[in-house]
């Protein structure tokens, strides 16, 4: 059983350390954390050992009876691998810490690319990391575009992916983050950082992007077009790709799901914990081929797509398992299982909706 | 075994049917649902009886491979009684067909209160719904200020009570209500109808309401006033009169929990299914006592607070417990425990803020 | 002078009205007004002769002291040309009454191209509509993308454009629409009906759009991606090219203005009526060159946009004036004057700006 | 004439220069500004001398063409009178450089009550500030209520006043401030501030206020309660109080005016500059009489009804005129002129509306 520290323990460390605990092949030796908030009072009532990210605020988790099992020190010393899931930033100041104490270690997204030797998605470059002491788990945006790219560059390579994403302003928890009635460009320029970063994953993939953020909370929306270099059988072929993939939802039209609340609603119906959805969520009547331009709309749980990803990175990392085999442990202990809409539709209207479609062509 | 049958299986009553099944008293009869959309597969996927609303629309769900039970008539007719959570209006329409069945119903606080015979609190009335066929329990708001001014009426009698419902303009899966960007009193005139209401719990009470409606989609906030008739002694005789309440959740101060956001997460972290908060949630730093003038804030969870009334509701009308016993059950089999936040505060502080408040006074 | 009869008096009804008074040609018959609320008062301030559209209402206007000057049906009789502005739909419906009085009329964008003989824009075919009875005004959306892509068509060739266009979820003053927390793709399928319309203008063009609609009120933002027949001499072309147009306001990137909120101060500081920004907002960053593809984001103020288009549309319709006449006494008259911010650039920053994107081609 | 410097030229200070500018008996001795940014071109085409704030950012402001005057310091020695309208927190640190030169100020309500001698509101205390050096112009929460409780207060007597305040998160050109989707408590102690500050222009007054904040970026809104000492006789005679004032504006029910989208819009109809309202928007309908207990509803813009206050504020530092001249004065020159929605209602059903609410009673 690996053991594993997870540092910072916020809304995805939290998560991760749910995700980890599922495991059968790993186990969660404990979690660092800053603030004896209510999350702090989350993590001692879900039984996870805990850690004082800051020795100074000791006493705060004292007072409101959470028994510290050490500092962040000591769970760097005593787990095999750490998950950093502090804030953008501070990351790469604990690299050295890890270092200190020869431990592997996973940093998230928000992290500079060279933060660590590899950037990883499990998809698309699960063996990079297999020989790697530090891996970067790509950001939520990254992640989601990833997944996207693969099947359709393995399968008819892609000549330029153009990306616009509309990014949520926060977080639902985050009351401080703007914008209130607004679209911002975010960043002015183009392209965003978001196609640079998919290059870390996919080194000749030519991808632009441009960002902007809106008043939503709950999901990013990307608008994605990809000129694919060999032109496929018609939409459903492109359908069938997606559905053979074990991280892509296809919202079926029948469904009634218009955007996030009703794809959050959906999860909640699903028991997820959290309502997380650790899948990218393609609006089915979305996708469209024109020639071999193909264009749809996904959406992607900022807090949740990453969290089976990091689960997987601990296994490259630690040799435990090859990629698919990760892939689907991880699916089968989270319950990743796309089939609760799917196989419902009308063989018949589904199959009408693709002519439909494919006239447009 | 009590056979419950839900009419409208939409935001209230799949919550009812899964609270409901969690009971040892009583079982899902089945529900009846309109439209064959995602939320109809939830149904499907958690093995409830599935009736057609709308006959008319059987083929649908055939198509998504839903077999029907029967029609919403079939439901009525089998069930020992209906919760009908459906839409605002449509309950009233419905009465006549319980009528015909001779089925007792419980309808929701969208109807008017002439749909039943009471108006139905768990905790401030239960007594006066056991010998009636027709229950009706009062909207969100009403739920939540009936829950907040029972214990204040008993302990201390109330003068008059001036509540402010800052609320939110749609739910989650809402896409197509507004505002996006405005504060809109709703009603423009005073009372809203939240006061009378409220009088259909407490006849006597002499409340005063103001509505307007804002751009979020999690809970109702209130900001309340009572004028108290017996001047407490002082702030933390009333806390503690809150905390003696099981459906009256006070934050603490430590907890950092400054809105929807952070309440829907910590309720997250608990492993709530659906994120729900069945209960009131009192800010503890807003408590606040100027002589016999009592002042708070609470947050109310539109979706949520009415499930475990409904399930009250249903014993009352079939006489299977007397209030606190059904309460208790209920509160049991949900998971309704306040105890999480709660006994972690330090005395020494806690003490110190009653007293840094009582000063102001 | 010819006598405009504005049929319709609401968001773009009453702007139109204010800029055909500021004409030297033309001048404001009257306004006909369905409801007599605070937008009729706004109409009789200033001194319009108000026509009913119901006559049914026509009590109400008295109730609050506006004499009214006759029925629409009158103002269609008296005028010689009409401006439809009713919403979407209704213009269709008008048609039978404009043709009854043989009164040429401009319908407005929300209606089907079919409506009127050609579907106009200013900047693009102004020549086509001055044979006409009837014509459309395409919407602001369409005018937005019109305006930009005619000096590219021009002067480039277009191969084909790509946008994505995140659309306001409702003008501010309409509190009744969505979304509240949402990016909602609307509508689901691809292309989204902009492109078609913009091919009303540009038959011939090679043009996908993808919509989505976000919790915002004041302006609609394009991410837009065009693939030019002929490669640019560099990304100073394309600029000078933008400059040379009169309705492309380029945003410096010493001006701070990132986004919609800042763009309507401006304007509010520039004391344009109702802080109305007629042209296109290109944020100057944005313009971005890889080889033959051009990216940028532009913001479209929906409520204006159009208001000199609507002025031209008379002109071409009666023959008063060719485009280039029209265009530059629109613009004169209303004060769109793009100087403002305008050559207060430090050419060399602005040269190492446009050497610093080069390099990244 | 009275040579007045404004120190800080963003959303109230270009409004006060403006507002200075239209005065007979003063004059814009020049603004300082910051940032070299599309406010600062702003100032430079209104033609006002700019002055820098920040000495080191000088070039800024040459590279964009905008010759300095001088600096900071220069206008407070130039000046008769500063009107202070920097960040919260930086009057203060102000304030020695005005004592320095002698000049007297005007501060903002972001500032600390000590910062001056005198917190300022021109209908309830103008007198107080005829002496002073310093004064400050209360927040414009405080304004606005300040100018609502001072007819009751003189009229009918204050036993105490409730007043829940519904605050606009941020204003529209500040993306970066939340909320998106929460109502939050802010502060979460009650009272909030706003009592305790209107507490300094009615010292007696016994007033508690509950402040939250909503994601809007329009106007606040008020629900205010307020019980009288004395019983007016019905409700018209608490309206005609209303009437009686110069900067209360009563929205009568015809209008159609349901929030602070539309109240802008008929703002901008009038021709408002930067569709400023300078008046509280008192909302008719919800004006309610329960005994002596007056209940009802009210938006305040918080970008301009400050605005009016700085110019008497003026007035009252220098001696240049009494109050109520100087109130006349200045409602003259900027164009408060109430008359544009009042005297339209039918009389008839106006008086049918006050006994529909009398019969509330």
């Amino acid at each position: 059983m690996i053991r594993v520290g997870i540092n910072g323990y916020g809304t995805i460390g939290k998560r991760v350390a749910d995700a980890v605990r599922a495991q059968p092949d790993m186990t969660v030796h404990g979690v660092a954390k800053r603030s004896p908030d209510y999350v702090a009072v989350g993590a001692a009532e879900a039984d996870y050992a805990v850690y004082a990210a800051d020795a100074d605020r000791a006493d705060g988790f004292r007072e409101i009876g959470i028994d510290l099992a050490g500092t962040v020190d000591d769970l760097v010393a005593e787990s095999d691998v750490i998950v950093d899931a502090t804030p953008s930033g501070i990351g790469a100041e604990n690299r050295p810490l890890y270092e200190r104490h020869d431990t592997p270690a996973i940093f998230q997204g928000g992290e500079d690319a060279t933060v660590a030797e590899v950037s990883f998605n499990a998809r698309a470059n699960f063996a990079e990391a297999e020989d790697a002491d530090y891996a970067r788990v790509v950001s939520c945006n990254t992640t989601g575009l990833s997944r996207f790219l693969a099947p359709l560059h393995e399968t008819y390579g892609i000549d330029k992916a153009r990306v616009t994403l509309v990014r949520r302003g926060g977080d639902p928890d985050q009351t401080g983050r703007g914008p209130i009635n607004d679209t911002v460009p975010d960043p002015v320029s183009i392209p965003s950082h978001h196609g640079p970063d998919v290059q870390t994953v996919f080194p000749e993939l030519d991808i632009d992007t441009i960002g902007l953020k809106v008043p939503t909370t709950m999901m990013h929306v990307h608008a994605v077009n990809v000129s694919l270099a060999e032109e496929p059988d018609g939409v459903d072929d492109v359908r069938d790709q997606f559905r053979a993939e074990d991280r892509l939802l296809t919202i079926p039209e029948y469904a009634g799901i218009d955007g996030a609340g009703t794809l959050k609603d959906f999860a909640m119906d699903a028991g997820r914990p959290r309502g997380d959805i650790w899948e990218n969520c393609i609006w089915g009547e979305s996708i469209t081929l024109q020639g071999r331009d193909l264009y749809c709309m996904q959406a992607i749980h900022q807090e949740a797509d990453v969290v089976p990803e990091n689960v997987d990175a601990i296994r490259a990392l630690t040799g435990l398992l090859d990629g698919p085999e990760s892939r689907s442990l991880t699916n089968e202990t989270l319950g990743i299982d796309l089939g609760r809409l799917r196989g419902r539709e009308n063989p018949t209207t589904e199959q009408q909706a693709a002519e439909r479609v494919s006239s447009d062509d």
